[in-house]
């Protein structure tokens, strides 16, 4: 794609003054559009070294007023964001409702950065455009707007403008070595480029390729794409045609759903139960140490009904872990703040890095169970949800080489009703319980069929759900214990 | 102080476990009473290696509810972290209210790691000791609860205790050969630590020496004083008797008051102040390029009256500065979220690093403006704001030798009915205006007062407010850009 461009392509240089101002007045009156209408965007400005990323970055940058929009250079990662997964830091830094967020550079050169020297870089690059465009159509479903420029310019150009940067004083030091070593290498880099935007060029997320040879050529053409993407984006709005998420494939339920039971299958003395849970807690020990060592990194998920025990479960299950080893996310109903973004973001920026374990009281399944249940997301919000859900499981897993565990918590709805009558009865336990338990106690059945729906929609091969029969606590705790002990002995 | 301990104090065994349950069920229901009263708690945890504050922090975090702590261990500053001053990474980390925050290490094992190899260590150590004594009472004049626990071990027990680890292929890796190094230095390092836990044992924020020889003595000490510290605390907060912070000694306003005008001395024409603009936009392009080079960090400040101009003003001061290098933080009331904190976390949060220039688009002023005159904040609580604003930015300019320029942008009120009328009557500009503005304006008078109050107690030395002249628009964005230009050549 990139060799069709026409890089003599110019502006009228009397015209470009007078054009940019009224650009920047259209860009500004968009992004007071953009705020009331609470449209997430991103904007990514990539191309090659000198191709005048930052002069453009620059350019769009003064027609916005700085409340809503924030410019992310993005260079190496730091070792925090090294010790996780790539997208990561991505995930991070992605805009709340109403506000611009401007990539100067991006995932896309990270990932060229990153990957390119490895001997597998073919690989490499196929999965992570798959990992990326995962990532844009999820932002996108959930309503952002995506804009990706590429700055192109020849090889000869490249040179000519890094030698007249080398000759100025204030730009010579950005002139290194490596630089010039990529320079030299332009030649195999530009198929690689052309590959790689041809992979992620998607309807949610399309590349606007820019002939850069000429600078105001390429901000002109950069600024009369995002007003003309953002225009219309903004007309839709006002006639509340916002894009409707293409509807994905609903997840199938597995052929052989997970079934749920409440008792255990067998009668265990709580003797011998406790017993064997001091045995496991002391195995666990020394597993935890080994996933230390090894940089494994471990994710823990507790959901199950209100009383099942999950918080007595977590602290049997830690009793012997190494306290600067482990954290647990205890996971409530979102904050204004967190309600701005992407639901999964609150949740994937609590990831554990290499060697960590974080055990969520509750997750990201809040969203097809309480949200589901108390329709406070959309059904079509929450029909998505699976599948994402899967995507973010899969990423977590394959970039970082670590694990999921994921623990339904049963309990019968006996057992529920003894359960909450003694915390009433206990002063030391009545804060546990709340109008809100006996509310979702009425919606039982609703609550049943979905969890049902999401035993069977996401109990997938990478991150299997382990029902825990939890009518007796013990045994709950020795089973998720257990289960634990077998996943760590498989990732060791 | 420490060479007065005993340290054969033991626990009687059989006991043990019965008082260390008894003390956990205590410290849960406190944990609950801290969260229903909005305390935050801070923990501090240090010692001399291998004397036991990993598994004394496990017994601790043990009888709490995840949902209530969070643990944080303290190792070597991340890079973005070092390019910030000592204490960034530790605002970071204060606990909301009712919340508890528990250090393994913190800010004084920094300080000892990061300071006494230096040549001008004890005047460094010396130095520390006051930011952090300045610290501490800040959090606790806010209501935060600070305990502070120091385990002591003979140098002959730490050595067995190394000497066991290297021992066990579960803990053998932890003892590297600097830890062997550290333990040669053990009586070097006594005398430091004696005198560091001296210059900061206050009432505010008080040292717990604890015989650590016996390790279920020391989780006992460490349990009894949390809990007897945290018993008293919630008593108080029951009776209504929070803590009085000691009242500070009032800044005493400058004997010259910063004087306020609205036009300029002289007249000048447009075309004159755009022209002279342009040159000064130039030369801090080159400016801004050394600042960056050197990284040097720079904090620019705008306050100002309703419709003073700060937005124009910010936009053409920065309007060739690399966008790369500086960045905005506009400033509104705080979100639920940030509340829950001291109220200067919100800003040292943006504070540049190293190189980066922070624009605030109205700031911490806020408290002794908006806060005051709206009666948001308590009398006391705006009072003490004086010092602590003082000692926040003498903490940035001598920790990450920067600079702080903070501008009042001063217009008529004349001036200013006429900036509402043209906005109100402009469809492009009347967004702008709301009817806040309008309720702002009545109270011209109490404003008044508060920021000659402001000016007069807060422009200090290393910090002195510059009064913009703004009813001539162009005349102020020259002045602004002047002043920061002075500032960054003296910073060079």
């Amino acid at each position: 794609m990139l060799d069709k461009l026409d890089l003599t392509k110019k502006t009228d240089d009397t015209k470009y003054e007078a054009v940019l101002e009224e650009y920047k007045d259209r860009l500004s009156v968009l992004q007071r559009t953009l705020r009331e209408k609470k449209i997430p965007t991103i904007i990514v400005i990539e191309g090659w070294n000198a191709s005048g990323i930052t002069m453009t970055v620059h350019e769009i940058v003064h027609a916005l007023d700085p409340r809503g929009y924030t410019l992310h250079s993005i260079d190496r990662p730091s070792e925090e964001e090294r010790a996780h997964p790539f997208l990561w830091r991505f995930w991070l830094r992605i805009p709340p409702k109403g506000r611009i967020a401007i990539f100067a550079r991006s995932w896309y050169t990270r990932v060229i950065a990153e990957e390119t020297h490895k001997p597998s870089w073919e690989k490499s690059l196929k999965s992570r455009s798959h990992q990326i465009n995962t990532f844009e159509r999820q932002l996108a479903d959930d309503g952002t707007v995506i804009m990706k420029f590429f700055l192109h310019i020849t090889k000869e150009e490249q040179k000519s403008r890094l030698e007249w940067r080398e000759g100025n004083p204030l730009t010579a030091c950005q002139v290194t070595p490596s630089i010039w070593n990529l320079h030299h290498h332009y030649d195999d880099a530009l198929p690689i480029f052309d590959d790689f935007i041809a992979k992620t060029d998607t309807p949610y997320a399309p590349w606007t390729l820019v002939e850069a040879t000429d600078r105001r050529y390429a901000i002109l053409k950069v600024y009369a794409t995002i007003i003309k993407t953002l225009e219309k984006k903004c007309e839709a709005a006002e006639e509340g045609k916002t894009r409707k998420p293409k509807p994905l494939v609903m997840v199938k339920p597995k052929k052989n759903p997970v079934r749920r039971h409440a008792p255990p299958d067998k009668v265990f003395t709580r003797e011998g139960l406790q017993e064997t849970l001091s045995q496991l807690q002391v195995e666990m020990l020394e597993l935890h140490y080994l996933l230390f060592k090894r940089k494994i990194p471990l994710i823990i998920v507790y959901e199950g009904w209100d009383a099942a025990g999950k918080g007595g479960n977590i602290t049997r299950v830690t009793r012997f872990m190494n306290p600067l080893g482990y954290y647990v996310v205890p996971v409530a109903a979102p904050t204004e703040p967190e309600k701005e973004y992407h639901y999964l973001r609150r949740f994937t920026q609590h990831f554990p890095s290499g060697g960590d374990i974080a055990i969520f009281d509750r997750s990201w399944y809040g969203r097809v169970l309480v949200e589901r249940v108390e329709k406070i997301t959309p059904e079509p919000d929450w029909q998505r949800a699976y599948q994402e859900i899967n995507e973010m499981e899969e990423e977590f897993v394959y970039s970082s080489r670590g694990g999921i565990i994921k623990f339904w918590l049963e309990i019968s709805k006996d057992e529920q009703l003894k359960r909450f009558n003694q915390r009433s009865e206990d002063p030391m336990k009545k804060y546990k319980i709340t109008e809100d338990d006996w509310r979702n106690r009425e919606k039982w059945e609703l609550y049943d069929v979905a969890v049902d729906d999401m035993l069977a929609r996401t109990s997938t091969d990478i991150a299997p759900w382990t029902v825990v029969e939890s009518d007796d606590k013990w045994f709950a705790r020795v089973k998720a214990l257990r289960t634990i002990i077998a996943a760590a002995h498989r990732l060791l």
